[in-house]
C-alpha cells in the first residue's frame, strides 16, 4: 500500500469519478472562527466517497477474475458503490447488508442492480456470509475498506483536496475525516502525506464509537463495546481495520470524538449555509469543526462530508433540531 | 446586450463564483427516460445564481459609483446574492424585501451585512420605495433582472453549461430554466446561441405565474394575476422584462409549467437523488423534465435548479409529500 497505488486508481477513476466541490460559506466561518471549507463527497456518484473505492478495486482485477462477479458486505454505502461500479463493468454483484440498515441504502443498492442478502447484525458474521458466498460462487470479495485498491480508491479524494486547496492558497490546515473501518481517513492521510504535507489529518467519530481515536492513543487496535444501532450507521465498525490501522498510526494526529446531538446540528447547519443533504454519519467532520474547534492548530479547517445517503424521517429529525 | 457581455461578466467573476457542478443520478434518468444533467446553482455563493449577476454588477461600476453603495429590491435571492457582492467589494448595501418573504432569506441579507428595508407587497410598490432611496442617498440602483450586466452575470451559468455539457459529449439538449423576470433564462440563452448552438433553451414556470410561458406565445409581455403568495417566491413576477423578454424572444423555444405538487416531489428527489436542497422556485425546471418530458424533444435533458434557500418548515413538507 503506497501512494503510486493511489496514482494508479485516480488513473483508473478518471472521467468515472466525480470531482466533487469544496464548498464554503460566511456563516460557518464564523461559527468555526476559522475560514473552513467542506469536501462535499456526498455529490459524489452512489452519495458517498464509496464509489471510489468500490470502482477502484474492482477496475482493479483482470477481466477473467471478474467475471463471476463481486461480493461485497457493507452496512449500505459500500453497499451502492459496487453495485454502481459493478453495473459499469457490467458484471453481477451480490451484497451482504445488516436487516436493520437504511431503507433508501437497501433499496437503492437493489435498484443499482445488485442483489441484496439481508443478515441480523447481532447473531450473524457478515464476513462468514461472505466466505461462504465467495467459495459457493468464486466471486470476487471486496471488503469495505481492509483492502489496499479500496483504501487508493478512498485516496483520490485526497489528491483532489490537496489540489483543491491549493488552488485557493490553503497550504496549512486540519483535515477532518468522517472514520469507520478507516478506509477513507487512510487513503487521505497516505495522499496527503505526499501532496500536502502540512495538513493535519484527523480522524472523527461519533462517541461510542470512538475505536479509532482511542486506538491512536493506545497505539494498538481497540473494540468499540457491543452497541445498539447509532444514528450514524455509515461509520459503525467495531475496530480499525488490519491494513488500514498501520497507515492511520503512521499518518494522522488525534482524532476527535462528537455526540448525536451535534451530528444533527451539523446536518442542519449543512443543510442551510452550503445546500447538501449529508447523513450522520457524513456529518460527523463538520460537527467536529463546529463544536469542538479548539481541539484544532491551524489556521484553515478543511472537512469531509463522506455521505448524504439519508432517509427523510432521518434528515426531518435534523430540520426539526434545536 | 450581447455576447461579448457575458465574457467580459466572466472574467470578472473569475476566481469569485463557484463553477457549480452538473449533476446526475441512473435513478433520474430512469424517471425522465433520457440522459438527464442538473446545474447544482444551489451550490452557488449565497445559495442561488443571483449571485453571479449581482457581482458581475457591482464589479461593472466604477469605483467613484459605487463607493455611495447599492441599493436593491428582491424576494431573497437577488438580495443575498447583492448583500454578499457588496460586502466582497467593501461597500454597504440596502435592499428592500417583501415583509413575506421567506425568514432565511430576510435574515440571511441581514447577516451578509446589508440593511434591509422590508415593505407590503400587496400595497407598496417596490420600485417606488428604490427610486426614492435612490435619490436620496445618491446609491446605485442594481434591478433583479432589468439590467445589462446583471443578465450577463446570469449567462455565465450558461458557459459553464455549454463547456460541462461538451466536456460529457452532449451536443443536442433541452435546457429548462426556472423562470422569473428572465434574468437567468435570457443570459443562458445568449450564452448558448453562441457556445451551443444545438441547445433549446425553454422557460420553465409555475402555474398562476406563468407569464414568460405565455408572452412567447403570444409575442408581447403578459402579466400574472395578482394572486397571492406561491410556493415558489423566488420567481413570481408580474410579467417578463423589458430588457429580458426580447432576448427571450429570440432565442428560447417554448417554455413549460408546473403545479406546485410537482415541485414538491421534484424537490423531494433531488433530496434522495442527488443530495442537494432546493428551494421551491428552484426546482421547477427539475419538476418539468419529471412530469412533462413529452413535451421535450432531445436525447439529452439539461435542467438549471436555480436556487436552495428554503425554510426548513417547507423543505420538511417537500420530503413528507407522497
Amino acid at each position: 500500500m503506497n501512494f503510486e497505488m493511489i496514482l494508479a486508481a485516480d488513473a483508473r477513476l478518471s472521467g468515472k469519478k466525480r470531482i466533487t466541490p469544496l464548498l464554503n460559506s460566511p456563516f460557518i466561518d464564523e461559527l468555526v472562527g476559522r475560514p473552513t471549507y467542506l469536501k462535499a463527497e456526498c455529490l459524489q456518484h452512489s452519495g458517498s466517497f464509496k464509489f471510489r473505492g468500490a470502482f477502484s478495486a474492482i477496475s482493479a482485477l483482470k477481466n477473467n477474475e471478474r467475471r463471476k462477479g463481486i461480493i461485497a458486505y457493507s452496512s449500505g454505502n459500500h453497499a451502492q458503490g459496487i453495485a454502481m461500479a459493478a453495473k459499469m463493468h457490467n458484471i453481477p454483484s451480490t451484497v451482504i447488508m445488516p436487516a436493520d440498515a437504511p431503507k433508501i441504502k437497501i433499496e437503492n443498492t437493489r435498484k443499482l442492480g445488485a442483489e441484496v442478502i439481508l443478515y441480523d447484525r447481532y447473531r450473524e458474521s457478515r464476513e462468514l456470509i461472505g466466505e461462504k458466498l465467495q467459495q459457493k460462487f468464486g466471486a470476487v470479495l471486496v471488503k469495505p475498506y481492509d483492502d489496499p485498491n479500496v483504501i487508493a480508491g478512498q485516496g483520490t479524494a485526497g489528491l483532489e483536496i490537496a489540489e483543491q486547496a491549493r488552488e485557493l492558497g490553503i497550504d496549512e490546515a486540519d483535515l477532518l475525516v468522517c472514520c469507520g473501518g478507516g478506509g477513507l481517513t487512510s487513503g487521505i492521510a497516505l495522499a496527503c502525506a505526499e501532496n500536502a504535507q502540512n495538513f493535519k489529518v484527523r480522524p472523527v467519530e461519533p462517541a461510542g464509537y470512538d475505536d479509532v481515536v482511542r486506538s491512536l492513543v493506545s497505539g494498538r487496535r481497540e473494540k468499540n463495546e457491543k452497541n445498539p444501532g447509532s444514528l450514524c450507521d455509515a461509520i459503525v465498525t467495531p475496530s480499525p481495520g488490519i491494513l488500514t490501522f498501520p497507515i492511520l498510526r503512521g499518518f494522522c494526529h488525534s482524532g476527535l470524538v462528537v455526540t448525536e446531538d451535534e451530528v444533527l446540528k451539523a446536518m442542519k447547519i449543512a443543510f442551510e449555509r452550503l445546500k447538501i443533504v449529508i447523513e450522520p454519519g457524513g456529518a460527523v467532520a463538520l460537527a467536529a469543526a463546529l463544536y469542538h474547534s479548539e481541539f484544532l492548530d491551524s489556521k484553515t479547517i478543511l472537512v469531509v462530508a463522506s455521505g448524504g445517503n439519508v432517509d427523510p424521517e432521518t434528515f426531518a429529525k435534523a430540520l426539526s433540531f434545536c
